[in-house]
């Protein structure tokens, strides 16, 4: 028995190099310890003992921690326990090594960046006038001819310049008018916000502020929130920033943070992602030194379970049939109102979403890549734990969405990371050995999305694993790794981390493809559309960059369609809500859009799991589909 | 020197019967304390020792009174004293006696009942739809066929049953819909809400609550606050309540509340007149059994500084040149936001105003009369403690305000009230002597407007008065009265007050209604019109009663037009705020009317003076201008 405080069962938990404590109930685990103490620990499965990534080194006093396979023996002699897994018995102090910690600086998400293309297309589509604006006005001083209210006088010159048939502004805003008004001997800037077919006047500044107009648009993605810093009035991206999503503290996948959150409160994990948005916000701010009075407006994309989440909608009836969302297209509302700090009065908008399970974000990706107004058939896949896809002709377009998993999203594999500094984003297997390219150039960290694609396929193309993904021991750099066949992309030493692609992680992998070709497939039969017709293949996700497309093609994560143009088009959900954050008519369309497609529930497909199944071959266990692949790796011919 | 408690200059006066306590600083008026203790007594003058109404009895202790004529020697001597007037020297003990209390259950106000006949024309122009309403609706449950969003499900049913192209809902609604609607079988019943060119869902409730669905229309006017419930399915008045606005405690005319809330602080303003319609709201709910959750919406109709105080928008630059508002037309915003109390969701709406010193009450008349769409000239005058004259030709319409003060809403003359119980409504000067009617046939209390126009025109027509308004004191029933002239209406012991016209209220009476004549005198020609053409002449007002148009005409209040016909159209502040809660066609017509109509400033004209002067004479100083007058009374004859 450890000696016991009379009458109280609280132990102190104090985290390395922070020096930040707090008390908890003796038995509690570090990893709770430390999301009290506001410690961002990594946590991808939501505290299981699953992922391995919440280790942490106990300097002192005792805990009882769980045996795990993710730490070896050298590590526990160190201290190395897994957070979710020890369970504090007494006074503790705990180090938090900088890999385990989900860093409040985050480093630019490169992907976010990039793939601009298609975006830069759509935008000509739609004139710049941003949702939410400024405008300076000089108005004439009130006579006696001339005695209109304030408001009034201030309406008429805002309808002089620009198209405001139902103008309103709060009691707030009215009230302080008069002072406001003569205060600045009427020269003001106001703030237009678009609500609905109405137009509300935000705030009205004293003098010329119109340049000083600024946005944040956001994706809210289930595995990372990547925030990109507008300029309203010129339309220039002024910084990214990106992090993962602190609900990964609840659970890697949708339904387990729905049920979290039922269990443990709606407002802990709206707190969370609202505590990200508001951390990159800040940091946004402050590089490009603009005032958060001055950020406007904030635009979201997000699946649906995300912006539930986000706006603090009861998410319960997502995850059970009929799959309903308490709100597809929910109304803009004030930030402030859901904890997000811009201008106090500045407003938050939605993008719209599809269906329970095809969110905003594929609104979004439809809006960014043009596709809204496709001709010709097309198959729009976007790669995120969920895996969404679109299937379209040019009249209807039908939406179905694929439980992935985050594997493509640097997550759920061993040595998974986001597209951060120092992740391996480009693989080659070539005939003198594996080269490998990181982001950054910086020492290898880990694998990012396109990485696991390169390295999976590569594996697969060089035969060093089989139809099924088994790994053949024989080859070089495949070694026995904690009980199980892993291959080691980068050795522990080199100054770097060892990197490795296990058994497991391939069948991760392979799952997370099938699932996504499953959607595909069954989307093409149900609307018997011949899948030679299809023109255009857009691949859409945070994967850290360009995918080799011969290697997702004979991933069997694309259809092997050599009439098709295969092009990557990274995080269309960022493009398309800052197209909606600078353009009142992409915003428009992106209300008709979502309601135009079609959502077609997976669940209700009788073959499903048959396709599914067959899809977890590679690159599919019917050869007949992916003929360029049988072409260029001869398969099915005797070796 | 009095005793004094060390360290402090406190006493304490405590009011009977009330039993309420308040320390004040030594030296604090009586009405300041009374005011402090929340004990509502009367105060016409705003603490000025005019109006001689806060009086009060000292039972105890010590106060230093400044001279008064409001009291007689027996009554000094019984310990009355004016309350304004009176400083509290030690603690000291009150009675209050009922005639100096504003009663928290105000009698109804019969003249808020009365006079509908064009409201009721009006009505039928427009199409009962109010401005909030309730439908109730019969869902299809979700199926994996039909599984929009609850909020689209929602909307898409409120779309088949009603038109509302721009429909939002709040995040608090949205948030409560899923357990809602399936809790109740998807049976709901929704209310909505025009707001601008939009319709609000302000709230969703299970099963088929269409039939409670109720609203209050409110006059707030600068004397007196008069309510009325409606039931917003039916169209049926339910209840009427009226009360004396508690803001006469910072002032009778709104100038001077318009400097106590510089002074003091608007809130205190807002916060009386909205205590006063709670007040009047919670009568009105228990008398007609009616919940306050099922209370949706108030209509408000006052003049421009009334609704500034009511949602609380600085009053300060109205009574500056050129006497501009903050808003005419301020947009519906939650009640609560102003702290009036029904469902917290519901709104506060206000008839648009037409300029600075003419007010929604203005609009609510033209429209409530019909006189929106007038072909012919007309003439529309609405008699508050403000004067509101209206002067259309059925092209054109143009508004000006004279300043009247309270003669003719029972306020400002010795022994005048508002319309309530025991008021003297009507009197005739007969051969045999003089006859008067009271509110309720109660013992008399006092004179309402209907009975002082009546007593004022009865005196002049039967030559008590000469044309300057000079009373002969050889006539019965004149008296010497505190120092001054008086006609003795009824004497005290007739188990009743005695009520009494005194030389000065006869002069403020002309002086009320000079300034009326004024206003109608130089529009009529400002904007070239014939006084002859006119052929309708409407009287708006609180008098208590109709009033007979020959005394209108003799006392020179209404113009002297053998060709027009005059009607007393009562309450049509009140009238109009019904009709716009009843029907949001109504509404939108107010609004567009209070656009129509130019707002002419009399401080512009630089013959007021002149004219206004030239009106103080009985019928007017031209006698050309009451050729009925002057041959019925004989006028210019030698006598």
């Amino acid at each position: 028995m450890e000696p016991e405080l009379t009458g109280t069962n609280l132990v102190r938990v104090t985290f390395r190099p922070d020096g930040k404590a707090v008390e908890v109930e003796r038995g509690e685990t570090l990893l709770s310890a430390a999301q009290a103490a506001g410690i961002p620990l990594v946590s991808i499965c939501g505290g299981e003992g699953i992922c391995g990534r919440c280790r942490v080194i106990v300097r002192g006093g005792k805990v009882e921690a769980a045996p795990t396979l993710h730490l070896s023996r050298e590590e526990i002699k160190k201290g190395y326990v897994l957070a979710c897994q020890a369970r504090v018995l007494s006074d503790v102090e705990v180090e938090v090594p900088p890999e385990s910690r989900e860093g409040a600086a985050a480093a630019v998400d490169r992907d976010a960046r990039g793939f601009l293309a298609p975006e830069a297309e759509a935008r000509d589509t739609f004139a710049r006038e941003p949702l939410v604006r400024k405008l300076y006005l000089e108005l004439p001083p009130p006579t006696l001819e001339d005695n209109t209210g304030d408001q009034e006088r201030l309406f008429r010159e805002v309808r002089r310049r620009a198209e405001a048939p139902i103008l309103q502004a709060g009691l707030k805003v009215l009230r302080g008018l008069p002072p406001l008004l003569r205060g600045a001997g009427w020269r003001v800037t106001v703030t237009l916000a678009q609500r609905g077919g109405t137009v509300e006047l935000l705030q009205a500044e004293p003098g010329d502020r119109a340049r000083e107009a600024y946005g944040v648009a956001v994706d809210v993605g289930t595995s990372t929130v990547v925030t990109h810093l507008m300029d309203l009035r010129t339309g220039k991206t002024l910084g990214a920033e990106a992090r993962y999503n602190s609900q990964r503290a609840f659970g890697e996948e949708v339904t387990r943070r729905i049920i979290a959150a039922e269990r443990e409160g709606l407002e802990k994990l709206q707190g969370a992602v609202v505590e990200d948005i508001n951390g990159l916000i800040a940091l946004l701010i402050e590089q490009a030194e603009v005032k958060l009075q001055d950020v406007l407006a904030v635009m979201c994309a997000g699946n649906t379970a995300m912006t539930h989440f986000l706006l603090g909608l009861p998410p319960g009836t997502l995850r059970k049939s009929p799959y309903v969302a308490a709100a597809l297209a929910p109304p803009p509302v004030r930030a402030a109102e859901v904890g997000i700090r811009i201008n106090p009065r500045g407003l938050l908008y939605v993008v719209p979403g599809i269906g329970g399970w095809v969110g905003g974000d594929v609104t979004a990706g439809l809006l960014a890549t043009g596709l809204f107004r496709a001709t010709e058939p097309f198959l729009f896949i976007d790669i995120g734990t969920n895996g969404e896809v679109v299937l379209g002709d040019g009249d209807w377009m039908v939406a179905a969405s694929a439980s992935a998993g985050p594997a493509f999203e640097g997550a759920g594999v061993t040595c998974g990371m986001r597209a951060a500094r120092g992740a391996i984003h480009r693989v080659e297997f070539a005939s003198g050995g594996v080269r490998y390219w990181t982001v950054g150039d910086e020492p290898p960290r880990g694998l990012c999305g396109s990485g696991i694609i390169d390295t999976v396929a590569g594996l697969f193309r060089a035969g060093y694993i089989d139809r099924s993904g088994r790994l053949d021991p024989d080859r070089p750099g495949v070694v026995e790794w904690h009980g199980e066949l892993a291959f080691r992309l980068v050795p522990e030493g080199e100054g770097a981390r060892e990197v490795v692609v296990t058994q497991r992680d391939i069948e991760n992998v392979l799952r997370a493809k099938a699932a996504i070709y499953a959607a595909v497939s069954i989307l093409l039969r149900e609307m018997g559309l011949e899948p030679e017709r299809i023109k255009q293949i857009y691949i859409a996700g945070a994967f850290g960059s360009h995918i080799d497309p011969e290697n997702a093609v004979a991933l069997g994560l694309v259809p092997d369609l050599p009439g098709a143009e295969i092009t990557f088009v990274g995080n269309t959900s960022l493009a398309g809500a800052k197209l909606c954050l600078l353009s009142k008519d992409a915003f428009a369309e992106a209300e008709r859009l979502a309601r135009r497609v079609t959502y077609y529930d997976l669940i209700n497909c009788p073959y499903y799991y048959e396709e599914f199944m067959a899809a977890k071959f590679l690159p599919h266990t019917d050869l007949s589909r992916f003929p360029t692949v049988v072409k260029t790796l001869r398969l099915g011919e005797p070796v």
